[in-house]
């Protein structure tokens, strides 16, 4: 395989594999995705001299990565048995007598076996190990990519794409860079990824035809994705019938409708035969859906779900559906109530290959928002959570925004309360889903540290317990160290200490960094619209898009109250119902986004609303200067070209971030008319 | 000529001609103007009985348009005689023993003198008629075309357009639609234009080409506009040495850049003899120009202007620069000074076929701003006055926004107080500018009755002096009452009464009911960033644009005082100097634009400047609905499909308006917190 040799090879370098190319290893086991374990280690043995072996023989192994259905010979570390059942793509790991073994029950677990001991590097090879059981926590760790094929007009290749062109798709065409992909899938497969759908939600009049007459271009990809694990899901127009078919409706409910669909589908499976199915945003934003037709959205995942039973195919069906023309003037629409509005009563009407696609949020993937309450109104629903891993509205891959802590803090929160399931649980049967951050930069995604929001997606979409700053150290330990230090280097020293602390510093914290120096106290938006970069506090505030801040010369925030306001926050269960109704209790971070107060009102830490603006202004942009003041001390310890590209984002970071302050502060010291208390300079 | 079958005719149908096709006409003369004029009064005679000679013979007429130097047989109103040079486009108009004669020294002035009896009609041969003198008060009335070649992927096919796309280019090539040229060509003579630039004044890439190998474009044109006496100009990209040329520098004072220009030059007038010149936007908005290289903008007109020289072309040479890049935290930076301070030190400087082009307000064609300061700054350089014909921020053609009554106020300002000159004389030996509204739309400018703004410029751009009514009647009766009232009808009836006061009515105060509704007391802006329709308060507030209001919760509006602001007023020659400088003396519409205060104020009016907002937002959009209703009660007086167009615009204008009002005043009453007087309704 040759990558494009301008491509940054993340967190694969040729290096990360030093540990197993040295050793002996024996791959044991049948079928595609065996084969490329074996062709991993093989490549890994080419560089740094040792061998790998398909079948037994007689000699000692360090490694045995084999099928619980393989003749293991005795002697060959016999002793590891899995205690359970591993599943699709499960395995157990230990280390006993010499040698680490990995089993799994089929070969997918193989592979993600080999990823971990790729982690691991020397240290699965140093001591004993106790048999480590690991499964995945979600059945599907997707990426839907926004790619289109056709450069829109506005959008261009990739909607709220910030790495450059598609990996895929190139003025209306296949790219053709299958070289490409496959590094794509190889370093999706070592994160965790088995799902990607492979164009936009928003399916625009060239791309609907993936779907019939240029099904060919999906097929491609998927061949590539597949020796990786990777099932290649399709966006779909819902007016396909109409738009494709030349029929005269997709009412959901006609039969000719059902019938076309079936047709389709059977036609795709005997292309892909392992097509993962379809993802589909329906009225929504413009895209047709149900509702022409009297029908609602269960009538419309139905129909395609039923299409793609037969062969084990499922419909991702998006709950991103509101009023996009909502009337400003009117405080009683409430788009954060519309997920749930309209879904939840739909719970239990749809069929167990409908996976409704929630986002987190009950807005847009801002900075800061509550859990979407539908993730607790759905029992009888499979869910997946959505998160953007492309950072529309955290930084657009200009600012550092290490966005696991936020997701952490999704995975973790819990409906019902201390005693209840968490968000994970509740979509452990499910799956968690990420818009892409990938296009056809150098480096994968523009910044070169926002790789690290890709990595620890997936590996938060395996395990979602895992600690933030653990996944990067992990991330840091594969991507910098092996490269950093050279083959021969010992892992460990003063400089990748250094290295390691500087990313730590400049990333673990730059979430909440972003938070402060943009829209505070999860009042959300104030961004620019359309393409919504920097700040522009009025910018939706007379729109029809539903994201208003109700800013006046005594007060901001919105008022989701049961009591005097929209009653968004009767759509959780208690005890959020009552946190969030009540002013007192509602936590700070998000009391903007739950009520309209006075700028004078106190918060929990003491200070007053107004005065935490400009603190968190002043302290936000501050520390993107700190952050770029760390890097620049770093220069040593990084690939030149690498630290030169993460100095000249982090000078934008500080510039945007400064006229963040800047326009934040001087909008509501204009409105509100208190000055700082610390006679800072607000202009 | 074929006109394109679905193009309105505009103030030029057939029944215009009805008067002069029924008669019997001598046109005296040679050249190509003076068979124009034969063969437009021969198709009429075709439609209408009469003929038309272009030598006299012995028998009467009752037109005779004939050159000074032509022999006029006696006994065919030979009594008339100009009482002094008519110049190259004036006429003399009379009519004498039974026959109305057109004299003129050139065949241009045959030209002018047909349409002005086009405009008479009937009355031209109803009555004798005493010898008046007519010739323009503006050397070039021109129209700046900013039509792209190619579709530009942000401002499309026309900057600024709205009337479809180019009537000159599509999508990167000439459109070669030469009939609809022609008809374009007629309606400018008509009311009295005499050049035309045909490409953006942003010159991007492709049409950097029409000055060099694209030429032919330019020429086919330039053939198409020469029988009706329009020149073709060319803007032009002022790096073109490096551009097309491969020259290391376009440096103004490097010998190799002079020869490069002459080089060009030589060739364009080998191409297009009546070339009239190239129009510059340099060092403004990303274009380059002579401050890359240390010169000032004189060194750079000069440049081109000497390549010029020789075959009688001229620069225009737009002073709109002023820094694009500005930080909003500066307030001692003044956009407005901008085109002042950059050029009224050069005065005395330019070659004298250098025009330098100024728009008529300092900032950018807001629907309220005071007259341009450099108009009286530069006594010895010759000025154009730029206006906006397109309708960027009045409304863009789906407001209904008559503009002659602001250009008539702009021609009538007296920068030295009411003894001293006006605009009008100022720009007596220079140019009247305007960005033309016209693209490739059925009605020519999108909105049918926008039309009535480009017959307006035309016609104030040959008599500064008229009345924005009367022209508004004339356009009426050329546009509406022939075909109104058909061939057979009396020209005056019920019908036409109502049509015309209708007419008025929608159009006659139409500029300041934009102006109400929209940013008030002249303050600006306050326009959706990019696209510039509708309103967003702060869209421009914290940008590097230099269009601000400064609103806060105490008052509103920029101090350019000298005493207290920018020091803007010191650009006026007394009285305006203390006028404007004065809170007491500045007139209310501009307060804003010169004043920071209060809300609480008082105006002149005696209201409030907060009470002044609500009342005339409530005001304006009361207009807009009453200008549809008056609409719609006209419905039988005009074409269907006009008057659907139309009906169709104004409930989009009354959207608008009441989407303006509210913002405006929701923003205005969330800052001050002062509520309506009369208890209004302020979302």
């Amino acid at each position: 395989m040759t990558i494009p040799d301008p491509v940054h090879p993340a967190w694969l370098p040729s290096e990360a594999f030093r540990a197993i190319g040295a050793r002996r290893t024996l791959v044991l086991g049948d079928g595609l995705l065996a084969g490329t374990v074996h062709d991993e280690v093989a490549q890994a043995c080419a560089r740094y001299g040792g061998r790998v072996r398909r079948d037994a023989g007689s000699e000692p192994y360090d490694l045995v990565l084999a099928l619980t259905t393989a003749e293991v010979p005795p002697g060959v570390a016999g002793a590891v048995r899995p205690d359970s059942a591993l599943g699709d793509e499960g395995y157990v790991l230990a280390r006993r007598d010499g040698a680490t073994v990995v089993l799994a029950d089929e070969p997918a677990g193989l592979l993600y076996g080999l990823f971990h001991v790729v982690r691991l590097g020397e240290r699965a090879f140093a001591a004993e190990r106790p048999a480590e059981h690991h499964r995945p926590a979600t059945r599907r760790r997707m990426l839907d990519h926004w790619d289109n094929v056709d450069v829109h007009p506005v959008m261009g290749q990739v909607e709220r794409g910030y790495a450059g062109g598609s990996v895929f798709w190139r003025d209306g065409a296949p790219r053709g860079e299958l070289a490409r992909v496959r590094a794509y899938a190889r370093l999706l497969a070592a994160c965790g990824v088995n799902a990607i759908s492979v164009n936009n939600v928003n399916v625009h009049a060239t791309e609907a035809h993936l779907l019939t007459d240029r099904l060919g271009d999906v097929a491609a990809l998927a061949d590539v994705f597949r020796p990786y694990g990777i099932r290649v899901h399709l966006s779909v127009n819902f007016a396909s019938p109409v738009v494709l078919g030349g029929r005269p409706t997709a009412d959901p409910l006609d039969e000719d409708v059902r019938t076309w669909w079936a047709d389709v589908t059977e036609r795709v499976y005997e292309t892909i035969p392992d097509f993962g199915g379809y993802v589909v945003k329906a009225d929504s934003e413009g895209q047709p859906g149900p509702f022409a037709y009297g029908r609602d959205h269960a009538d419309g995942a139905n129909l395609l779900a039923e299409a793609l039973a037969p062969y084990g195919g499922v419909v991702h069906w998006r709950a991103f559906v509101y009023n996009h023309r909502q009337d400003w003037r009117d405080r009683s629409t409430d788009r954060a109530r519309a997920a749930y509005d309209h879904f939840a009563p739909l719970d239990g009407r749809f069929r167990d290959n409908v996976i409704l696609q929630v986002k987190h949020g009950p807005i847009d993937f801002q900075a800061r928002e509550p859990v979407s309450p539908v993730v607790a109104a759905m029992p009888a629903t499979r869910l997946a959570v959505e998160l953007q891993v492309t950072q529309e509205y955290t930084g657009q891959q200009r600012h550092v925004c290490y966005l696991a802590p936020m997701w952490r803090d999704v995975l973790g929160f819990r409906p019902w309360g201390d005693g209840g399931a968490d968000v994970a649980e509740l979509v452990g049967g499910g799956d968690l889903v990420g818009v892409s951050n990938v296009g056809d930069d150098p480096y994968w995604t523009g910044h070169p540290l926002a790789q690290a929001n890709l990595y620890a997606f997936g590996r938060l979409a395996w395990e979602p317990r895992l600690d933030p700053a653990a996944i990067l150290d992990e991330w840091i330990d594969l991507t910098f160290l092996p490269a950093a230090t050279g083959d021969a280097e010992p892992a460990a020293s003063g400089a990748t200490d250094r290295l390691r602390r500087t990313l730590h510093e400049i990333m673990d914290d730059s979430w909440r960094t972003y938070e402060r120096y943009t829209a505070p106290l999860g009042v959300g938006f104030m961004v620019r619209p359309g393409h919504h970069y920097g700040p522009d506090v009025d910018g939706y505030e007379y729109t029809p898009w539903g994201t208003y801040h109700f800013a006046d010369r005594d007060g901001v925030g919105v008022d989701r109250t049961r009591a005097t306001g929209t009653g968004f926050t009767g759509q959780y269960p208690p005890p959020w119902s009552e946190v969030y109704e009540s002013l007192a209790d509602c936590p700070d971070e998000l009391l903007l986004f739950f009520h309209h107060v006075p700028y004078g009102h106190v918060l929990h830490s003491g200070s007053t609303v107004i005065q935490h603006i400009y603190d968190t202004h002043f302290a936000g942009a501050e520390q993107a200067t700190e952050a770029r003041r760390r890097w620049q001390e770093a220069a040593g310890l990084f690939d030149p070209s690498l630290h030169d590209r993460v100095k000249a984002l982090l000078d934008e970071q500080v510039r945007c971030a400064e006229e963040w302050r800047d326009q934040i502060n001087a909008y509501f010291f204009r409105k509100s008319g208190v000055p700082d208390a610390h006679g800072r300079c607000i202009p």
